[in-house]
């Protein structure tokens, strides 16, 4: 397994913008906080969809380069994401990681979207990453 | 139909942070363009999927405002969507909807993501909004 | 809980050429079984996808009725399933369903769909129910 | 492009059961019938969900055999269905075809899903399959 230091010392460095920090990452499954900020929110203070779609497609990604390796050149090739109950405007959005096929081409999880703190769960996504073939 | 101007005038309001705007509504589609920003990008070039995603999530929601007046309050329940293609970094992302269905309580739509001039789509995404029930 | 045999006798009678029994139903999760015949095998050994979706409709079918009772009007508004390896042609389907949502109107689950006694899956189905508003 | 006949001759062959034919193929779509009988129907007089996603992925095997040749390795991957109206009891289901993307590993098509006859669509898929690469 990479390290959980390993894989976000590459998020840091790859994606700068990006909010989204490794909490668990094991045989298992990989866990992520996003840090809501104020451009995160909409009308009525909740989470924008878009913002669970990118803790749903990250945390798939950490998943998947916590058990290849990191390799920068994984693509997503499809997602499927149902919207199950309004997040909170005051929490980080967690996204909890299970895979449940990891091929040689290609690799499916599921994504448990949270409200942090929360039981019941906010997002619900499956997705597909392609995986670049080895060079030797 | 609901004019352009007016839901222009209705995503600036509501969604500041929106780059979002309505080129064209009418009975038969939706078509949006959301200008890129560094922001936007990832390593290689690239429009990142969450991007993409918000493109799709948008022009479903205008085409559907479009034909049932500003309802603020339809959300998305689900959506599924396909990456087909690496966008360009230099264009702007434009997005194509065509309502499916058109329910009192659903709206199905396809969503034709595009990187602005090229002729073959970058991404494909099918979604669902709920609609609020009318308050008589 | 609605009983297994309330279920089964359900099935039974409703659906005359269903070769799904419930298996398992409780508050965690709800267990069908498919048995398989010659009409469900493809060329090279292998059971069709459809035959796949339907196990996976059924679960979920199966597990909402356990917990809100034997609603017949329920239907599937949307079913996205991934295929993941090829199933045996002389084993059942075996379909376990969680429910990730029972709301008044939507209800949502996931299916692992599996070859019986084998332990990968061989599908995984997340599906959607609109339930029917209840008559007082 | 593969003739018309020539699909329904391998359908034919190596779908004994299969009741769907090809009515048109080309370069924009394929569209294919099926033929209901009284195992298809469900109770309350409609075609059974499972019989519309075989219709969907028939229509998209189709669509790629059309422009691929016939290579009988190409298996589905994903597929996400809509179902958007009650189908009539008495009449065909059509399915037709519309290619998104054909690549080299991978094929996305969407496919509508009609009673014969009627103009409103009962359900929408968007679909995957993977392609066998090519022995030299």
């Amino acid at each position: 397994m990479v390290t959980k230091e390993a894989l976000n010392e590459f998020l840091s460095t790859q994606f700068k913008q990006s909010r989204c920090t490794v909490e668990e990452i094991n045989a298992e499954r990989a866990v992520i906080r996003y840090r809501i900020t104020e451009a995160d929110l909409r009308p009525g203070g909740t989470v924008s969809g878009p913002v669970m779609f990118l803790v749903a497609d990250c945390a798939l990604y950490v998943a998947i380069l916590g058990r290849i390796g990191i390799v920068p050149l994984a693509v997503t090739t499809n997602m499927n994401i149902n919207f199950l109950r309004k997040p909170a405007a005051d929490r980080d959005i967690i996204g909890e990681c299970r895979l449940i096929k990891l091929g040689k081409l290609l690799a499916i999880g599921e994504v448990l979207v949270y409200s942090d703190g929360q039981e019941e769960p906010v997002a619900h996504a499956t997705g597909t990453y392609a995986i670049p073939p080895k060079r030797d």
